[in-house]
């Protein structure tokens, strides 16, 4: 327990969790870790000599020095922070460091930004959409996580306003010329993303029973999609401009040192899949979101189902030997479970645009309007029982300046 | 005429070409110059008073600084090194400043790396080749340049060694599992790079007659493919594995300045593009490249062809909003002209891996063995007369180890 005020189990972010950010305080960036509603600076923490930490946080601006120093590191700073947050006597010391939140801020460069597609239920909903007369999942798709890269530029903050995007549409007519406008189907994915701290050299795959020596974190993230723009380009080469107008993450990267108690055995996998991918302990994240569309509570996502685990992700993304850098993100794809109220896109929410969803004010959606505002939430069970909350990721919608 | 020995106007490295690169002198990285075989120490000229670069130089360890300073900065600089390496008077202070080139080192971080599709032969070859039975381009083809992110993290600099990747395989029979090993059919891609210098807005995109204001200049890039591993993937997300594990760049940046005699008018685009895509003046490079497998000269792709204009590539990248970043790398996609002994890979050079070709020494191939050596040079018309040398990018490919 905290001596922090408003910072117990049930605030979600008590002791057992302590997410790390990025603050701005006095006009500079500050890594910080979150403590209730308020963030503990931990430049501050270490240039007083209250934590020891390698130089991980002074003077730094973001937690990127932090996410490269690996698992024996984090380990020993998260101790430290507990203690300090919790011994009555470190108080004195301690309270002067407790800043607000304030704005957020991405608290690390994203490095390359991967998004996977590795729901059972979202692939098999996008399929029965766009090829209803063809079995749901492609022939690879139980064999391999199937992946791609995004932009890693435009990934933005939560809060981040985001700019419906323009492009080129598929023609009216066969032949014809294709469309041009702002995007008519913007649509989130709701998704949950892994941060990675620990590099890997190039030529050396990472094995599926490493994750834990390279990935940091956990962050919400919201793949904005611009639909149309992305059943029109994305022969052959996949998504380009549908999604690199943005993504958001959340802007409190919850190590998995705080998830040791959401764990639970993933689904099984039929056929079996190559050995560099299996899992002698298949596990995932008892993770349970919601979607929020201008505050009303549309999907609740559970991420325990998924069908590929993170750990198979990232030994498949490697296993080409390509290396990891320290900020890459990689992300689970869009997070959908069996229920039509469990799905992580308006796609599937409204089936391909077809059914309106009707809003607490009242009002019909198919896809998003200018002006709406999505709030993607996330809790998940402590290791003491109780649950975090996994920090928000939430953007409006602006109107396109084409 | 520069002072500099063996600089002369046929080294392909006179005053007229100057392009930029990193040279590591005394254990330390430092942005450099090159002219004739010599690499002139821009950390050390500014350090020295001898140019003024606001800083862009000193103290550095990449281009990235000097990149995002713009064209009037990239003026200036290209200028007074201009009258530093041809002034017999300056010689006494420049010449100390003049360094081996020593080992290739990657010129600037690469943010986000973007391949395009852009010529209308490999598209077409390509189609031809695996899709037999039906039109050689996709519908889109010719509305939009296709493309796609790749990953920036194993973009390498030449010379770098290519370790051949493993991952999957198509099944042998349909339904069956998948095969898993050493990439079989290691191709290579023939493109020429685009370096962002000037970064842009999230949101705003860049105008098609914007180029010059964002795009310091060029570099050869060979974007090695696993065929095999990208044909059981790419579906529906385009290639990922197949791709990731290695991209090599030529070392040495030519600014677009030193190309102002290599414009030529780019084929004209039938059916019309949309108004974002529409340049009142529609200009190519005319770049030259040449293969070399394992020094046998096997292809000489031109570069004036394609289809799709870098300055239409920028426009379309940005058209959605999507911001660019200082390092931001897009390349052409696979140069191939109309005849066999002008494309960009040996997928075509090769027919799909059904016609091998004859190598100098005697042995034959259709991919590329473990021990091969692929080098791509490439020259343009300098603006005096006569023709700059692009930095070559070559690498060896070294056996799987999985």
């Amino acid at each position: 327990m905290s001596w922090v005020p408003q910072a117990g189990a049930d605030s979600g972010f008590g002791v057992t969790h302590l997410p790390y950010g990025v603050v701005v305080a006095g006009g500079r960036r500050r890594p910080a870790v979150r403590i209730g509603d308020r963030a503990l600076d931990l430049a501050g923490a270490e240039a007083t000599g209250l934590l020891a930490a390698g130089g991980a946080f002074q003077d730094r601006t973001s937690l990127d020095p932090f996410l490269a120093a690996g698992p024996p590191a984090w380990q020993r700073v998260r101790e430290r922070i507990t203690g300090l947050l919790t011994d009555p006597a470190a108080r004195p010391r301690v309270e002067p460091l407790l800043l607000p939140l304030g704005e957020p801020v991405l608290p690390f460069q994203v490095a390359d930004y991967v998004d996977f597609y590795s729901s059972e239920h979202h692939a098999a909903n996008v399929g029965r959409i766009f090829r209803p007369d063809q079995p749901p999942l492609l022939p690879n798709w139980k064999h391999l996580p199937v992946g791609y890269h995004g932009r890693a530029g435009t990934v933005v903050v939560s809060g981040t306003p985001v700019t419906r995007p323009c492009g080129q549409r598929r023609p009216a007519s066969a032949g014809g010329p294709p469309g041009f406008g702002p995007s008519t189907r913007l649509d989130i994915e709701a998704e949950v993303g892994f941060v990675v701290g620990v590099p890997s050299r190039l030529g050396e795959p990472v094995p599926v029973d490493r994750f834990i020596e390279h990935v940091f974190g956990v962050a919400l993230v919201n793949d904005w999609s611009a639909r149309d723009l992305q059943a029109w380009e994305y022969q052959p080469l996949g998504p380009f401009l549908g999604k690199s107008f943005a993504t958001s993450v959340g802007a409190w990267v919850t190590p998995l040192a705080a998830l040791a108690g959401a764990w639970v055995p993933a689904p099984g996998q039929d056929p079996p899949v190559l050995d560099y991918l299996r899992e002698p302990d298949r596990r995932g994240l008892a993770l349970a979101l919601t979607v929020r569309w201008n505050g009303t509570v549309v999907s609740s996502p559970p991420f325990a189902g998924m069908y590929w685990t993170p750990a198979q992700q990232l030994a498949h993304l490697t296993v080409n030997g390509a290396s990891l850098r320290t900020g890459d993100l990689f992300a689970s794809g869009t997070v959908s479970g069996p229920d039509r109220r469990e799905v992580g896109s308006f796609l599937e929410l409204t089936w391909g645009g077809t059914e309106p969803v009707r809003l607490a004010d009242g009002t019909e959606r198919t896809f998003l309007a200018d002006g709406d505002t999505v709030t993607i939430s996330g809790t998940a069970p402590a290791a003491g029982g109780g649950r975090l909350t996994l920090a928000e990721v939430t953007g409006t919608v602006l109107p396109a300046r084409c």
